[in-house]
Order: C-alpha cells, then sequence, then structure tokens
C-alpha cells in the first residue's frame, strides 16, 4: 500500500508543511523510521530523534517549534500521539481488507448470494445456499458449510471452518484454524457399556463485531432450532472450547485455552481469564472477573466479583488461604508442638 | 432432503391418519412447526399446540383422542418421543452422509483403493496407496497421508488431516481441524544443551465407532510397529491433546482441553472431564472417574474410583480438604490464638 | 523408499557378509523382521531371534560369533544400537523430505523467491514475495502469507498456517494445522462497555532448529517492528499457547497445551510442563523448570528452580504443603479438640 502525504494529512484533518506529494508505503517509531515510512513525534524527550529522522514524514503537534532544520516534511496535527494511533487502526484495516477478487481454483456451491468487494481466495471453499455479505475476506483454504450466513465486512482467516448452518454476524474477525459448528459433545451411555451419539441439530449464531482466535472451536446446540449464541462485542482468544447450547453475553472477553462446558450462560462484560473451566448448565452474573486457572463449578449469581482458585471463590480469600497453604507445612508443627504441651501437661 | 409423510410413517412402524403424500423437509417442536415440518406430541400439557400448529404432520400416541379438529396429518405410534429421536437419529445421519461424488479441483494418489459411495470434496487430498471403504465422506480441505487406511462409514469433517500410515477404523467422526498422527514429542538432551529430534516412525490406529472431536490431536509412537491405540467406541471431545504410544480403553469418554502424556494407558469405560492432565508412563484402571483439571500423577491400580484435585485424589476426601482450605486463614488465627494461651498460662 | 544392504552398510561404516544387492525398504526389531526388513542385534538375549528372523538384513557387532547358520546378510558395525539409531534418524529424514515437485492445482503469487528441491503439494498456498529456502516441504493445504520468509531444510505440515510476515528459521519442523502470526489479544476498553481492537502490526519470528507440534498458535507482535520471538532449538509440543510480544529463549522444551501470555520472556533451557499458564509482562530466568498444570504469576529471577502449584513455588515445598493439605479435615479436627480441652480447663 502507497500513500501520499497529502492522503495521510487528510485523514488526520492535518496540516502540511514539505512536500505533500511524497509517498509514505509504512509507518515506524522515530527512532527507526527509514525513507518512505511516517513517524510521530509525541513526547518531548524524542525530539533529538525529528532532527537526524530519515522519515519522509513526521507527525507533530500543531504548535511544534523546531530548534533546528528538519529535513522531513511535516503533518501538523492537535494530538500527534492519537493521530498515530488513527494511522495505525486505519493501516491494519486496510491491510486486513487489501485483498480482493476471486483466486483460482476456488470453489463456490449452488444458490449462493454473494456481496461486492469480496475476496475469496484459492482453495476456499463455499458450500450451496450460502448468504455472504459485502466486503467480506474469505482467505485460502477456509470451509463455508451449505446454508452459512456471513455478514458484511468479516474476515475468515486461512483454514477457517464454519459447518452447515452457521451464522456470522458484521464486522467479525475469525481466525486461522477456527472450527464453528461442530458437533456438540453429547452421548447417551448404553447399557453394554458403549455410548450412542445424540444427534446434533443445531447451529452457532456468531453476532456482530465478535472476534475469535485461531484454533478456537465452538460446537452447535443440540436441538433444532436452537443455537450456541456468542453475542455482540465478544472477543475470544485462541484455543478456547465453547460448548453446544452456551451463550457468551455481549462485550465478554475470554483468554486464550478457556473452555465453557454445554449449556453454560456467561454474561455480559465479563473478564475471563486464560485456562479457565466453567461447567455445564451454570449461569455467570454480568460483570464477572475470573483469575487465570480458576474453575467455576457452581452458578455465579451476584454481579461484580472477581473469583479465583481451582473450585473458584472471592480472589482475596482465595490467596489469603493460599499463604498459609505455603505454611501448612509449619501449622501441621504447630498443631503436634501444641498437642505434646498440653498432653504433657494432663 | 425431503420425505413423504408415507416414508417417515414407515420407518417409525406407524399409521398415518390424513394425506400420506405430504413432504417433509424438516423436524420441529409442536410449538415451533410449520409448513412442510414433522413435529410430536408425548407430553399432554402441549396438547392445545396440535389444535393450532401449522405442522405438516404431527407423530402422536396410537391411542390419542383428539378434542377438536386438527389439520395436520397424523402419524400414530407406540411412543411419539422414542420416535421422534429415531427421527432425528435418522436426519443427521442422512444429513452428514448425503454428500456424495466427487468435487473438482481434488486430489488422488497412485495405488488407492477407493469404496463406493464416496464424497470427495473440492481440495481434499488423499495420498499415495490409500485404502478408503464405502460411504466413506472426505470433507473439503481434508489432507490423508500416504497409506492410510479409513473403514466403512467414516467421516472426515473439513480441514482433519490424517499423517502417512493412520489407520481409522469404521463409523469413525473425526471432526474438523483435527491431527492425527503428528509427531511424538520426544528429544534427546545433547551435550551443548540443545535437543535432538527422537525419529518418530510408528503410527496411530483409531478403532471403529470413535468420535474425534474439532481441533484435537492425536500423535503417533516412536517406534517402528508401535501405534498409538484409541480404541472401539471412544469418544474424544474438543482440543484434546494424546501424546505419543497412548492407549485410551474402550467407550472411554474424554471431556475438552485434557491431555495424556506419552506411553501412558488409559482403562475402558472411564469418564474423565476437561481440562485434565495425566502424567506419562502411567496406568488409569477401568471405569475411573476423574474431575474437571485434575491432575493424574500416579498409576491409578484400583477400578471405580472418583478422583479430583490438582494431584488427584478420592473426590469425596478432596472436597473436604478444600471446604478446610477456605478456612485455612481461621484455622491459623484459631492456633495462634490456643499459642497464646498456652503461652501465657505457662 | 528402498536402498541396497551395501548403500545401508556405507551409511554406518559398516561390512557386509553376505548378499550386499539385497533390497530393504524398512526398518523392524529383530523379534517382528520380515523380509525386505533390516534388523538389529545388541542385546544378547535376542540372539536366538537370528537365528530363525525373516530379516533381509540384519546389523551385528564386528567381532560377533553365530552358534548356527544365519540366513540374514549381516552388516558388522562397531555399536549395532547406536548404528540402528542412525539409521532410524536418516529413516525418517528421508521419509519427510522424499516430497519432491509441484503438485497441481498449487498457488503461488507474484516475486516469490523459491529454492530447489522443494515440495509444493496440491492445495498449498504461497502468497506474494513470499522467499523460501531450499529443500523446503510445503505440504498441502498449507498456507504462507504475502511476505514471509522459510529458510532451508524446513517442513510445513498439511494445513500449517502462517499469517502475512512471519520468519521461519532452516531445519525448522512445522506441524499440522499451526497457525503463526495471528493477531495478539489487544483490545482497549471503551467507555460503553465495548471493546476496540488495538491493532496488530508486528509479526512472528522463529528461529532454526524449532519444532512446533500441531494445532500450537504463535501470536504476532503489537507494534510495527516488534516480533513475538521463538529462539533457536526451542521444542513446542502441540496445542499451545504463546501470545503477542513473547520471546521463548534458546533450547526451552515446553510440553502440551501450555500457555504463555502476551509480552512475557522465557529464558533459554527451561522445561515447561504440559498445561502450565504463564502471566503476562514477566521474565521467567534462564533453566527453570516448571512442573504441570503449575501457574506462574510472578516474575522467577532465580535460575535453577524448580517450581510447582495453581500459584507456583519450590515444588518440594510444594508437595510438603500438598501432603499437608489432604489431612487438613483431620488437622481441622486436632485443632477443634485442643480447644476444647483448653476451654474445658479454662
Amino acid at each position: 500500500m502507497e500513500f501520499t502525504v497529502r492522503q495521510i494529512s487528510k485523514m488526520l484533518n492535518g496540516q502540511v508543511k514539505g512536500d505533500d506529494n511524497a509517498r509514505i508505503t509504512m509507518l515506524a517509531k522515530i527512532q527507526d523510521a527509514k525513507e518512505g515510512q511516517v513517524a510521530f513525534l509525541a513526547n518531548p524527550k524524542y525530539e533529538s530523534y525529528i532532527y537526524s529522522t530519515a522519515a519522509t514524514a513526521v507527525i507533530v503537534r500543531k504548535d511544534f517549534q523546531p530548534k533546528k532544520e528538519i529535513k522531513s516534511t511535516l503533518i501538523l496535527v492537535d494530538d500527534p500521539y492519537s493521530s498515530f494511533t488513527t494511522l495505525l487502526e486505519e493501516y491494519h484495516r486496510l491491510l486486513n481488507f487489501q485483498k480482493t477478487g476471486i483466486e483460482q481454483p476456488s470453489f463456490i456451491g449452488e444458490k449462493c448470494e454473494i456481496g461486492t468487494d469480496i475476496y475469496r481466495g484459492a482453495f476456499s471453499h463455499i458450500g450451496n445456499g450460502v448468504v455472504v455479505g459485502n466486503n467480506v475476506k474469505v482467505y485460502p483454504s477456509v470451509v463455508i458449510g451449505d446454508g452459512c450466513v456471513i455478514g458484511d465486512n468479516t474476515i475468515l482467516h486461512p483454514g477457517a471452518k464454519l459447518y452447515a448452518g452457521t451464522r456470522v454476524g458484521s464486522n467479525c474477525v475469525i481466525h486461522s484454524g477456527v472450527v464453528i459448528g461442530s458437533d456438540g459433545f453429547g452421548f447417551a451411555p448404553q447399557e453394554d457399556g458403549t455410548y450412542k451419539s445424540i444427534p446434533q441439530l443445531g447451529n452457532v449464531i456468531i453476532e456482530d463485531n465478535v472476534v475469535v482466535g485461531a484454533n478456537t472451536v465452538i460446537d452447535c446446540a443440540t436441538m433444532f432450532g436452537d443455537s450456541t449464541v456468542v453475542r455482540e462485542g465478544v472477543k475470544l482468544d485462541n484455543l478456547i472450547q465453547i460448548a453446544h447450547n452456551v451463550e457468551i453475553g455481549r462485550n465478554t472477553v475470554i483468554a486464550a485455552q478457556t473452555g465453557v462446558s454445554g449449556s453454560s450462560k456467561v454474561g455480559d462484560n465479563c473478564v475471563i481469564a486464560g485456562q479457565v473451566g466453567i461447567s455445564g448448565h451454570i449461569q455467570v452474573a454480568n460483570n464477572t472477573s475470573i483469575g487465570g486457572k480458576a474453575g467455576i463449578l457452581k452458578p455465579v449469581k451476584t454481579e461484580g466479583q472477581k473469583l479465583l482458585g481451582m473450585i473458584a471463590y472471592d480472589v482475596h480469600d482465595y490467596l489469603k488461604s493460599y499463604a498459609v497453604f505455603k505454611k501448612l507445612p509449619q501449622l501441621d508443627d504447630r498443631l503436634r508442638d501444641l498437642e505434646k504441651r498440653l498432653n504433657g501437661k494432663s
């Protein structure tokens, strides 16, 4: 991607001082920047770099007064740091959405409705009756099962796989190796010790603005018409397990390698650390905060709690107990000592 | 998929009362059912729905006596609930096995033996000398290495990958993103602090009626002629790690994110919860039940135990200890109090 | 693969006694060996097998004196066990590197530099501006993003996925389903309870001689010019999570299902067991050994420690505490008993 300084300045409502036709291909820190790159100066302690940088352009505060000659073109803005962040976001967005067109060979089934500005990578496979919104990016080796529906501006990274009937909202990012809609883990024990598979006939619904991290798995609901649901704004990290009929509430964030068992409902705005396990058929209240490796075995009914522990409870109480746990051998000795003294006396 | 009421009735050994040519495409609950769908009435408290439902057909008990007019065709059976379950299973089976034929482009190597009623999705890759049974479904992006053998009626969902030499039995379901036969994790420490890879030359054998959940990994055995073995009827959930030379006994069920380390043997009919870790080179007796997040560090010799804990032991004993753990700060206080009183006395 | 006995003898600096044109296709244990296979005899207790084996060739000690007639060709060496190990390694190497050429259809972008002796499996996808060294094996369904760089003799197993800008060194093995370079998990909380994605613009650098196990995920660094780094000689097992901006030191070994959170630095020559969790923004000293399921919440400053526990500390101290934990209900009873006696007295 290549921009002129003028284009960048326009994105930032800035003013250009210098060559506004100069070409920019990359962003960089001011101490590392090279020709063709744009940097920023927000913190005065980095000011010395601006006089020696090879950056083609530097974003500076409107009222910046250079003490020496500067070779770079300047872009004058109100807040250089926030302008640079805006640029990073825009760059990231463009980077992710730059792919367009259809690479060959790719596969598409019958009766699909496909929007505009689509990218379909080579070896991507779209089944029958799939509905895909505008500006959707289907990277190589993605597999989208029959009857799936994908909203606008959603990205499916290489090798993401959606089983038939999955619904993904708009502005979602589905990372590589994600599996959505695989069979829920349901088996009925038989008299001879074997298990019979319980048919898994529901689907998965991912609402808008959801991120699903690499190699995470989300199983479908068991019954017809039922769905495993990931609500708007949820952010899931890598290697997470979301079982059948689970619901994850709005804007809840879950770190890597956590698992949520079947039919549990996690509330809105929860923050769940890594390697947590949540049992099946329980509810976790809104705004619950769960520490790493915790096990949630019972419903969490009160909102806003912070929990920790193998069978989790209040984090501060857990830490107090754990502090004594570390001294348990001495505690045992002290107790034995008391017993001796009392026995000696009696 | 579309059936006539007559066809459905025949599957259930039922009798039709009404239009037996009516066409059914879906199953539904009686309170949700629409035209073209079949529902069931087992619990009398749902009886009111049968008089207003738009369902094309409803499965009812043979002796059901309507109190008002019913528009739906009726299918009379002995046990409507169990009939509906049969229908769900059949529907699920048909859904999974409906794909047939060879989508292009797909890849097949030399000297393969491929059965009848196969589905080979686009971008599926079958190596050299592979033997595939009848009615096997190879979904898109599946990779089957050289010399693999796959039994009848087995489904490989999108992006499942089998390394060379893997054997999978009949009636197995291998979910998306599963990896079978990757190198065991074996490295010999060298004097300079580096590690040398120990060649991993065995394979994996999956017996009949096994389910392997999405993104689960099963490593190959180390030595020639040795195998990591998953016995008949085992059900593995998602994101499980099965290391080299492990054996999982018949009809054992393992929940998500559990790991079994190298060379361990898990017995038959065990029930293992999620996020459990089992150390290497140990045996776990038949009928062992292991709670979530437990760590199994030593052999489990007695059958039928229920275990829990970071270093697991009897679940009831663990829970009793954990109850005291939560009161440890008070215990410490009580002990200190006793010490004071005794010291005051002496 | 097929070798003559002469070729095998040459690899081992051995001498042939018998037919040096005999053809070998496999290695086997002497008790199992069949025609066309080579076995070895190191331990005298297996000597009897050499008189009955169907092995085409057997590797024996130079000074071996047969007591009966032997049908197999002999390969005389100094140390049969070590020779057999050499053969296993060579066989494994050849097995992994035997694939060559370009299967069709496969995809390659513009401006790539591709070395010699490459294998590009069908449905593999190489983006634009990718640099691939010599003797690299790109298995089916591998996806290599734009601008990636891959060193010599590296293997990418089926379905491995590298995001744009990833760098992988020489002599690496990247197993099936691995994802390298996915977005780091960074979100800025907004006032309305939603989260805004922090652009992830860094990359991942994997140095030489690294093994990455199946379905493991390594996220990219957040900032331009920054990298998540896996140093030379690191061995990662399956289903591991390596978060953004992490660094794993040289020759560190990490077992399955462990997670390292963002910006943490793990030292050189560490040995980390399975299902361990390491918090973000901490350093772990060189030569640290961490037991299974441990949680590392604070920096580990002293080298050479062995740690265990949910909030980990010295393994021996943890085990002592855990031993008392198991007796906590009795400890509680003993304390209550003392209290009663003291209260009775006072």
